[in-house]
């Protein structure tokens, strides 16, 4: 099922708000508020119940939401109910990084294969995978991996991304610091880890 | 001047604009139209009018809006007309992806200081800039650095921050998997690198 009502910039939210569930539910906590969920994510609590509006999720006044049932509803809108597989493509410090990160397993993604073209890379293994050379690229479509993440130099960002289209990749997360290009059936994702410190000068005090 | 009256969720998107903007300039182009800087960002394009509309920049139909005189407008209200510095908490796989990153620049943020508490990693030079001693932590109030990127494990998150917001630093960008806190005249942006690939399934074809 496809909630296709959903605004884009409520889907871009739903992961926030699945990550603060999660640690909400860590806590050992069963119900919580929009309020005192709004207050760990920094943002507004109105916000966060029309957005949850959109998929039918009302708290009860005074109550709250019940934490399970709306984890499970967010995972589902998102299709992270089922594990997806990921290959990430260059093993430098970004790549090594993102292969060490702790926080894949909460969206329900598991990196399952990497890649590099640098020959004291290809056979170490991080974090349980061993890396690949890139020229295995192309095993992907056999292993069904529909996911890649991109962490390489932009010089060959380009490239890498139409070998990842050819082996018939749907969606692409890119580090790289540059646009890519793709046909339409493929979803690009484009992450800059500078972007979010170009909004903390605005909030900060001055003086 | 803070033009107060700027959503949130404008001031997101702001930096992804700027970003947007300085490649099309990159191209040689002197005006932009909302619905090509829209096709570029994968935004719709009355998102971007409507976000601009918010500063009274309003482009010439049929012509579209003078980029320079944008950019610099942009920059002005996120406070990124001067040069900020920023300091390095933490050069492990991802710290040293964030030194050598060449997207800080654009945003008009400098990385001036970086820190790590081991001592294979003192005093080496990574992107020109030579890694301190944790302990030297407390110079940052004398060399007037306020702002501060944490790329440390999530068990000394909460500690260093503490530490940073003694010497002053009152904005601080959190890439370790966790949250912190701080007291409210210190903002804190927390990102979550795996946080965007749960967004990539949705829109992904299915079948």
């Amino acid at each position: 099922m496809r909630y296709s009502r959903i605004p884009d910039e409520t889907i871009r939210r739903l992961p926030i708000y699945l990550r603060g569930l999660v640690f909400i539910s860590e806590q050992g906590q069963k119900k919580v508020s929009s309020k005192a969920l709004a207050e760990l994510l920094g943002v507004n609590s109105w916000q966060i119940r029309k957005d949850f509006s959109h998929f039918g999720e009302f708290g009860t006044p005074g109550v709250g939401y019940k934490i399970d049932v709306l984890t499970e509803q967010i995972k589902k809108i998102l299709k992270l109910d089922d594990v997806c597989q990921a290959a990430l493509v260059g093993v430098g410090n970004l790549g090594s990084a993102v292969l060490a990160y702790p926080g894949f397993g909460m969206y329900s993604v598991r990196i399952a294969a990497a890649f590099d073209s640098h020959p004291k890379k290809v056979g170490k293994t991080i974090n349980g995978i061993k890396i690949e050379d890139i020229s295995n690229l192309k095993s992907l479509a056999k292993r069904k991996i529909e996911i890649a993440i991109i962490a390489v130099p932009q010089r060959v960002a380009q490239e890498m991304t139409d070998k990842l289209v050819q082996t018939g990749v749907k969606g692409i997360l890119n580090f790289s610091p540059c646009y890519i290009s793709t046909p339409e059936s493929v979803k690009v994702i484009t992450i800059d880890i500078a972007i979010d410190l170009a909004r903390l000068p605005y909030y900060m005090p001055t003086g």
